[in-house]
């Protein structure tokens, strides 16, 4: 029979979807901290949760089989001085429909010009001037794995055209034309928005700086909904505070909380969340969670599984 | 040979437009103003153009036959006493995608807080809290013609469930639940977003009104982009002030532009734009006429032609 570790900030909202699926034969722990964790979990085989918890008691957990965590993102057990001795899978699955919300949310606010009408409301204006729209302009995704895929059907749904840069990858229908490898320059001429959905690993460190943000067209928005490495700070500022191109929208930082000092937060042009684009909803991890458990029992292969050494 | 007037305040762009179609047999002549349209075109079989400068040179034009309005929407062509022995299609079909950028745009903004997310930018506040998602939200269509087939289509890639109230039409696959006559108030019941594409017809006029908004729930928001006279426009007022919705976004009202003392300008919680939703491109419009234009030299039928009775 075996036993589950719950280990996030919202453990009793978990523990009641989880129990709620009533799974066959399985046992149920849950708690928001690591050391009570360990003292409940010790002999657990599964693990539910958040990366950043879960680190911390994961050289605790001999009997550990299977970590199912909560986020898209899993760099907090990619350390290498961190054991690998189990199967990681994350939750990129259930992210595209919110990621899709957050950048087509920007990229319409800024085609839309909205908040340009409500100043004109403010001043009792009527300004009929024509807007921008998306049809016919070009998307480029900075990675497509499954956020970039549902991006890429969203913006096809608008009547865009799409390229994706990928390490090899072409799975997506949604995407128009590829590119690869030393071909990044070439993907980003005459883009109208460039799209970050990349991770964070040693090959995409930096990759959106000074040359790849240079042969954007001046009326070009950065967005970068992946993971805040991928961006040389520095770079975009330079470009936005000199006009080479129009605008930026970021959801992850490289440090976040963004410092109160930090150049962002008054960059021109530049419009911030908090890496807030796509909240993990407990109802949508627990569904994939189930799936997969379905599979652990049966012993068949799990879904969206890390790769330790690609680092996604 | 038939003889094409444009009437249009974009004379120019559909002359090099429609010449660089290269239509067999065409002869053309194009201008802005009524009284010089009447003189050089007054032989022509067909009009392209405005339907509020056509309502002027109408009851000149002996030899006319069909008019193809660049708007979707034709009420100047139909007051009573003007002649109906024309052809008059509209340009409805264009509009599906640019009006649903407007709509998704709006709802994104509201449901993203993405004015409170510039809000805590402006006040260097790393907000972190949970915003909404268009994902389960119901959305309610009060018309579901080729616009809001499309509105409907672009709501269930977002994963909405989406309720059509019309006539008696049920054509769009991407409705999940269609409405019809008396059962309006039970089709608003419940809904988070209520969109109005409706024309301006008798049978539609303050369809929006106490009773209707009065059943939706205080989260939902109002959305019009059909024609103003669908709205009552006082009971709007009433409802934003009293919280019984949480918003409006507006883009048609009963007397364009809006009068300055009007008090939408400054209701809470309520949004607006100008007419501006759907600009009327004259590529597409073009394109639309073109089609058209070969189906009339082979005397098959129109396509999007008005029924002058049915108002649309």
């Amino acid at each position: 029979m075996p036993k589950l570790l719950i280990l996030s900030s919202r453990p009793e909202e978990y523990r009641k979807l989880v129990e709620g699926a009533g799974l066959p034969g399985l046992e149920l722990v849950a708690s928001a901290n690591p050391q009570e964790a360990l003292s409940i979990g010790v002999d657990c085989e599964i693990v539910l949760g958040e990366p950043s918890l879960i680190r911390e008691v994961l050289p605790g957990l001999n009997t550990l089989r299977w970590v199912q965590a909560t986020w898209a993102g899993v760099e907090p057990l990619l350390d290498p001085s961190l054991r690998r001795d189990y199967i990681l899978t994350n939750a990129r699955s259930v992210f595209g429909g919110l990621m899709s919300e957050y950048v087509f949310g920007y990229l319409l606010f800024h085609e839309r010009r909205i908040f340009e009408r409500l100043q004109a409301q403010r001043e009792h204006r009527w300004d009929g001037s024509v807007t921008g729209t998306l049809r016919g302009k070009t998307m480029g995704l900075l990675g497509v794995g499954s956020i970039g895929a549902h991006l890429a059907a969203t913006a096809k749904h608008f009547e865009m055209t799409v390229r994706g840069y990928t390490r090899t990858t072409e799975d997506s229908p949604a995407v128009d034309f590829y590119y690869h490898g030393d071909a990044l320059l070439e993907f980003a001429q005459g883009l109208d928005y460039l799209v970050s959905v990349l991770p964070n690993t040693s090959e995409t460190r930096h990759i959106v700086g000074k040359s790849l943000l240079g042969v954007l067209p001046r009326h070009a928005v950065f967005v970068n909904v992946g993971r805040g490495s991928a961006l040389d700070e520095k770079a975009l500022v330079r470009a936005l505070k000199e006009g080479s191109i129009a605008g930026a929208v970021l959801d992850v930082f490289q440090q976040e909380p963004l410092p109160h000092a930090h150049p962002f937060w008054s960059t021109p042009n530049l419009w911030m969340t908090f890496h807030t684009a796509a909240p993990s909803f407990p109802a949508d991890i627990t569904d994939l969670f189930i799936e997969n458990y379905h599979c652990f029992i049966k012993g068949h292969e799990l879904k969206y599984r890390v790769d330790f050494g690609r680092g996604y």
